[in-house]
């Protein structure tokens, strides 16, 4: 995120079309980064619960949204309040503002801005369900987002984001989410999982990935929609710190990828898909906080530590039992983590600030603010959403029944399956030949 | 549509890369829309009518863009002729048109203009699909289509947007296309399936969608363009309506998605994939004429009312016996209607105009007009709509014959089937079990 | 790719914020044409080879990145060196180029540029990968990646793109890659299958798409982002011809997939998705060299003649007996050449420039510099391929073995299978109902 002092010109900043256009659309990029989650998630269960994964993302863009113009603006990004929340009540319910009214020191509209970081705010508690697949029920944890946005992701956003949030004040340095989005949602899944145990048959039934196509499909629209989210926290581009964002984002995708390729080739023996998806959106949240301040060599860097560390990661849960399941932990708050804290060594400083890490010259001075930073908000995630886990499954329940479980959540909760394939005839057991390929082939042999 | 008159100025507006960049970015989301729709619609329909639902929609990017270049630009925005529909002959085959010609009072080249209305005409005849699943000949398809956008679409086009067109110059509110875009699908699917009647089955098979995961990868597609849908119809972001329009369209769509799984959940006892799609949808549709011009909260009323009363009409196709398929009248006619009526109650005076409605202390007069406005596309459609698939039927056809409905209208008509999953050995039956996944937990247990 | 002249005015272009955002949202666009690409792909092959056609596109994005950072940016856009190759030592690493420095004669940063043109370098190689489907060792593959980019497209990048560039001076017209792009992947897909052969089976099996749902995804894609690609290459919106190039891409699509499945239906008699999908892409691929110079009407005779030459094309494989399993060459080679040549006959001299061609008054002499670099490109790739592709023959082996080709190359290559639907209960095949459905239909009978 830009530092809101920049534009503070004499001259008040005028509305830039070129600004708001872009970041209308970059809003638009991150929402359908929800949607690609979700198929990202939704593919890598088994068949039977391949829809509860779809609905855990998609309701945060329902829930969310009502939430965010109720009070999570005001929340987030009000007038601070003590260094730990905001609150401005003219923005409750977006009533008090103008289709004209300013982001201060910026040229876009109010507007533009918090529907920018609205989409934020949708996709983080949305990263926390991959760790939960199969076994919460569905108005468990509709109610567990309502909370943990209000009582966690508000005031975290404000912290590293907020004028006068603490660790703003404090220089931390997270440009797009680091330590608010994704160690927050990897600390976050880690407390809950803590607290409602493994999936029935973890570490004994395969659980393997129904659909790879559909991870690679959400994989594929992360990635696009991840421009949006880095490219577009400079909330402009009237300098060049924007691109710079653009370009390292897609330069540490492509190194996490392939050292998380080349890790599990080198340890399990195979390039695997699921690999090449995980070390890609690894590197994603990898160079995140950091993108705006390293350059392009040093995010080749942070990209191939974070798919190397991620990759070593994920088996983690194995030995230690626990079912992150779908790697929120190992992925999201590893490589924010890393992101995070590799900011202190390869801050070049010649991007978003003068900021020099270790490797550049600079003291350990902006590593010790880093690791306060990602220390404060894994903390605190981590201890309060284990806490409203155990709320929440102490009085309704957070967990389906084992039966619903095993035969099925979509089922038990949705009253749906995800596919039917019935009536196909021949198509899909394969018997059947299409006309036209046997047509075609026929006529040239002719 | 921003009224033209704006910018009208004593020095004529520049051409602003601003604004020209976005609206190419617009046009590109509105394109995907209907790819969007195709799987939208194609998950919800049985494996064996899925492709010949993909190509109802994407057929339409292949006539509906010649008709347009040929002449349908000219009929829908050429100059006015009797306030019922528009000609300008130096548009015709888009051959008088100058790469430096700006839209009159706008600061984008005509061809922008032309092209971003073109994704509309192609995807509002693509709408109406949905409602004539399994049954209908492609040929037909193809042709009515041609006649449809013809003497239905580019006219009402006309008479919403068009200087000079009857409801444009009355006043009736429709910002992007309640009435020129949803009603009018809505109605002309309502109109031919009075005509052709219902599928082989309808009320007593089990037609349930074959792939919710590609249903919302429809809903997500439409929800991402459907942005560029909306924002991009103010035609350039020099002030902050179309940001409004933004903000409005993710919170009414929000709204209408928890609203419908509300209904549901008690109606029915479950929060299913189809109605949070569905919900999405009816959301997208409400806030498409009325989010320039209602506030943040007016939107969620807007959004809310739509998901319940949509949820409630889908339910009528079985009640009254018309085969709906997929569910275009009960959600862009009704939804559309919604939209359109609650301008007269919702809207604020303070978004796309100063004109206010009843709940903000304006009188009955703007509902009028939109009663109008609906009253007018919704019968010429429905009737114009119902006579050319009164005609087609009895010269061509419209139905396959019932053998080929029955057994599936994609080998019929496109001799191919959507999947063919055979020579997959153990990966599809589940009984292969992943080398690596193996591997993996194995080697942790070691 | 406009010409670098058109701004050198006497003051020096300062940064545009409208046309940086667009050029970023455009790179945007167009990596997300390699995931489409690999869908597209990925849907045509059977399901045992699915992943690894998914992977072949994916690497990519991994390899080309690096590359392009480290060494490849220089040799495309880097000072010319007699006319064949760039070299610029400050943009190895990408480590002299400041954040604020612009790309010469325009209005956006290098870095912009760069990462523009990254996009193009990572998609141009994956096009070759459809036609080398179920054979190909992925390690072999991605070597070939590296020496492919390196020795060819690197340098032909060069020679149509580069400021003294032989093509580029010679006045060869290539708006955004027809001969770079498209003629180079598939006369390199044509060098390739003749070193390594056909698939086991080919023209005996059948060999049909495993998922038609997934190609239509990817062909969808394919065409958003192709605006990027097409209107991008313009680098800006200062004037209309970015504006004429999207409208343009619109109209070649539409009347290529027209043409393509009227072809099919007058030949093998149906219209199918498989058509529609291909003829889209043959007319996205002769009007990306072709859409700034050409007239509307002109995108109407380009798109048309490509989708029928296409069409046509793809049968040539059967007859001469080269398994260009996925029709690289006769969609790609082939559309790319019919694009470049007919900018000879169609040019208006009202588009990126006053060139006219035959039809517009113009002598022949555009069409010779056409037909030379349209040679040029071809032969040079064809040739140099079929060497590299013998050489990795010769030494580590490009093709799998037969029985691992047989069996699938997904288990063999990746240990994995692209699906699981094994748990499903009656969901997948089909006794299972909606508990919903069937409520809702009782309800309504009630």
């Amino acid at each position: 995120m830009a530092p809101a002092a920049i534009m503070l010109a004499a001259d008040a900043p005028k509305l830039s079309s070129a600004n708001t256009g872009f970041m209308l659309i970059c809003s638009a990029l991150v929402m359908l980064m929800t949607p690609g989650l979700a198929f990202f998630y939704g593919g890598m269960v088994r068949v039977k619960s391949t829809l509860n994964m779809l609905m855990m993302s998609f309701i945060s863009l329902g829930i969310v949204t009502i939430l965010w113009v109720l009070y999570g603006f005001s929340l987030a990004f009000g007038t601070d309040k003590g260094s730990i929340v905001g609150w401005t009540s003219d923005w409750v319910g977006f009533s008090g503002i103008g289709t004209m009214d300013l982001w201060p020191g910026y040229t876009i509209p109010v507007f533009v801005f918090a529907v920018f970081q609205l989409m934020f705010a949708i996709i983080t508690p949305a990263l926390i369900s991959g760790a939960l697949a199969d076994r919460v029920k569905f108005s468990a944890w509709a109610l567990f987002l309502v909370l943990w946005v209000t009582i966690v992701y508000f005031p975290v956003a404000h912290w590293v984001w907020g004028t006068g949030g603490w660790a703003y004040e404090l220089g931390v340095i997270d440009f797009a989410g680091g330590t608010a989005v994704h160690i927050n949602a990897g600390a976050a899944a880690l407390g809950v999982i803590l607290v409602i145990g493994k999936r029935v048959g973890f570490k004994k039934d395969p659980m393997r990935p129904h659909s790879l196509p559909l991870v690679m499909l959400g994989a594929g629209l992360l990635w696009f929609g991840w421009f949006g989210f880095n490219a577009g926290s400079w909330l402009g581009n009237d300098d060049g710190v924007g691109p710079l964002m653009f370009v390292n984002t897609q330069i540490a995708t492509a190194a996490a990828m392939l050292a998380w390729l080349a890790y599990e080739k080198i340890r399990h023996g195979a390039f695997t898909t699921l690999g090449a998806a995980s070390g890609a959106v690894a590197g994603l949240v990898a160079i995140t906080p950091s993108g705006g301040a390293v350059s392009p060599l040093g995010a080749i860097a942070v990209g191939a530590i974070a798919g190397v560390a991620c990759a070593a990661a994920v088996g983690l849960k194995f030995r230690f039992g626990f079912d992150d399941s779908l790697d929120v932990v190992g992925v999201h708050m590893v490589g924010g983590v890393i992101g995070s804290l590799l900011i202190g060594f390869f801050a070049s400083g010649k991007g978003q600030s003068d900021v020099k890490g270790i490797f550049y010259g600079g003291g350990p001075d902006q590593l010790w603010k880093q690791c306060a930073g990602v220390f404060a908000v894994l903390a605190y995630s981590l201890v309060v959403s284990a806490v409203l886990a155990f709320l929440l499954d102490k009085t309704i329940g957070m967990r389906v029944t084992e039966d619903e479980e095993v035969s099925g959540i979509d089922q038990a909760e949705h009253a749906e399956t995800a596919y039917d394939f019935s009536g196909a005839g021949g198509g899909i057991v394969g018997s059947a030949t299409s006309v036209l390929a046997a047509a075609q082939s026929k006529k040239v042999d002719a």
